[in-house]
């Protein structure tokens, strides 16, 4: 980990820059793979499952009998788990949906916004060593509780063409309509074009490697929206002197057990709490299963000394973190003062790893800085605030002129004709 | 324009379908332009306003005296226009701030969603032969509601180097921080990358032809958001055998005068009204200034015969037009119905019109479909929903054992020590 005492302002945006990514050739690949499947298909996907998943596939969707199957393979603890995490995310994401307000702007205008769900919505979920079922709850959730009425899920299949059970476990539990066993980029573009086994949808959530990023970013130029752009995960943390090392180190190792390319920060006025933060760290990362992986991550990991918690709160804001830890005695008040952050835990007893999971908020965040102009999935991501006006003859009597006179000064007469045609009728 | 009687469903997607644009070596003239703003700043931005704009600029930041010289040229009708204009453009966007919600998902859990204006936004206003001011009042004032510190504007100068004065007007009238008088690819790149006159901002908003637009999507695929993908403007009008021919007629012309790629399709039950609206554009357009426009417009429109108002709504929603406006009898049941559409305008007295100026809506909305995944530009384009969470220790112990089982369903170790940790603590 690197220790940073004092910097200076100039050098803020070098500590905060993120671990550079090489896309070398990465977009031209992925390209290649969105064009056969939007040319050919399921022929396509057969064949890239074949080339990238090692498995040869009749069909892609995933039978009842799978998911009975997944449900016997599963310990009762962490089906109940399961459930109890999608129950407090309904919760909270419920209490998100927007109520309609209409509101009459001028004598006889009445205007309102009407929130309606997208109606085919697709989420990725990776397969691979760490199955991520709790994403499944994080965008499955949110997008049944929008009132979405098709939601489709595609997973890559384990060498025997499965899904893994407890994603399957999830989703039903989610309550997805449809899963299909695609994985990588060329399951991006089977939703984002659609083929004849996997329905086009409007718009894809979901996290996964360099290759589906990509194939998000390329699709979402034209054909389909996207949840947001995706980069690796980061924590930062804020601490004072009063502060626990111990949970400081396992939250920020937390962090960067999810790859080599994470990124942690701790940022305190305490020069005590970074040498026991480092003991800490060091102790906790030897009883690590993936400790190379985390041990990998620190190497990027900065621990910040910085004069006073306005500077902490201004550097903060400047990194504009996907998750905020902040484990001092004022937190509440810290945590006022957050500008741009994805998601914030207050005080030493509400871990990132609650939120991860199972506190009710979401965990599908802005990486990267994005969260300087992103939010996180949340409930309007699976809608659209439509809007709808509804004018009178008294009120377009009242509010026709300055509509005339405005579409004059653009000089976009036919733009007034609506009005003066209107206004002229007998 | 085009009548269609009847169209078999198999036919819709080539009816819906919207004009081709051609994209020629677009993308990669507009990349070398964002690489010299990128890598030359200020310099850069003089070189290309001198090459597309034709003046050669010393600073581009509009001064005070510039406003006030605006505010001289204006009538008073249309500076109070606007103001009214701005006035219910205020009302409608502070009835859509969302209202702060603490919810106990769990007890000792509490989780909440605090709404956090983006800090920096800018904002971009085509020049040209329409000035778009009202497009300046549905960008910045939604901005200053939902409380933007920071809101600039890029516009094209004119041969004098001047910004249109009914913008300047506008934009002071919303609240705008600084308006810079650069143009076109440019004007996109200075916002994302940032010069030495302009900042860097977080998100990017506003209109503008192929270039800006192609822009736009290349800046956002890594360095800043974008409101929506834009295409060329276009309206659907659903009308009933009772309809008024010349207020339809007129509705489709204020739409096919925006540009020779605007699209306006009609939709009725009646073939009486498809006849009588034929006549009436012709009349009407013998009669507009842009008449020119607004004829290569109709060679892409189309009159839709259908069988009843189920097939109209159906047809409607798969085609998910920008502006939708219903003229028949029961025209806030069909508004009930409405599942894709940008902004809908409900009976004979509601013309587009009012929405694109001062009814209150935005008329920054999604266009080529893109209404079955994007809303239109609203309070929440300005606005990132980041979440908080503060758990008690006695929280963390009902909803821990929970995290736990699920991280380690994940194999995500550290994940479930960050909660073991604080569990163990005496």
């Amino acid at each position: 980990m690197n220790i940073v005492e004092y910097p200076s302002k100039e050098n803020w945006p070098e500590l905060l820059a993120r671990p550079a990514l090489s896309n070398e050739g990465l977009y031209d690949s992925v390209s290649k793979v969105l064009e056969q499947v939007r040319n050919e298909g399921d022929s396509a996907l057969r064949r890239l499952e074949l080339q990238f998943d090692k498995v040869e596939l009749q069909s892609f969707q995933v039978s009842e009998e799978a998911f009975t199957e997944a449900e016997g393979l599963l310990s009762e603890k962490l089906k109940s788990s399961i459930r109890t995490a999608a129950a407090n995310i309904r919760k909270f994401h419920e209490s998100q949906l927007p109520a309609l307000k209409k509101i009459e702007t001028t004598p006889g205008v009445f205007c309102w916004q009407k929130a309606i769900p997208i109606q085919k919505v697709g989420l990725y979920i990776p397969g691979g060593s760490a199955p991520l079922f709790s994403t499944v709850l994080m965008l499955a959730i949110p997008a049944v509780t929008a009132g979405c009425p098709e939601i489709i899920l595609c997973t890559p299949p384990d060498r025997e063409g499965k899904a893994n059970p407890a994603i399957l476990f999830a989703a039903r539990t989610a309550g997805v309509s449809r899963i299909f066993t695609i994985g990588g980029s060329q399951a991006i573009a089977a939703m984002a074009y659609g083929t004849e086994s996997v329905p086009k949808v409007s718009k894809i959530f979901g996290p996964g490697n360099s290759y589906v990023t990509a194939a998000k970013q390329l699709v979402s130029i034209r054909d389909v929206a996207i949840d947001m752009p995706a980069g690796p995960s980061e924590v930062a943390v804020i601490a004072d002197e009063g502060a626990d090392a111990s949970f400081i180190a396992a939250d920020l190792l937390s962090q960067a057990e999810h790859g080599p390319d994470s990124q942690v920060l701790l940022f305190t006025t305490s020069a005590d709490i970074i040498s026991r933060v480092q003991d800490e760290v060091l102790r906790q990362t030897a009883l690590l299963p993936r400790q190379q992986i985390a041990v990998k991550a620190l190497d990027n990991s900065r621990l910040i000394l910085l004069h006073d918690m306005e500077e902490v709160m201004a550097m903060v804001n400047a990194y504009a973190p996907e998750h905020l830890i902040i484990q001092t005695a004022d937190a509440p008040t810290l945590a006022g003062k957050v500008l741009n952050a994805g998601s914030v835990f207050i005080g030493e007893w509400s871990p990132e790893s609650a939120g991860d999971y199972a506190s009710g908020t979401n965990h599908t965040l802005p990486t990267s800085g994005y969260a300087m102009a992103y939010s996180g999935v949340n409930i309007d991501s699976f809608l659209r605030k439509t809007t709808f006006q509804q004018i009178s003859r008294e009120g377009l009597g009242i509010l026709g002129p300055v509509i005339e006179t405005m579409a004059a000064g653009e000089s976009l007469d036919a733009h007034r004709n609506a009005v003066t045609i209107r206004l002229a009728r007998k």
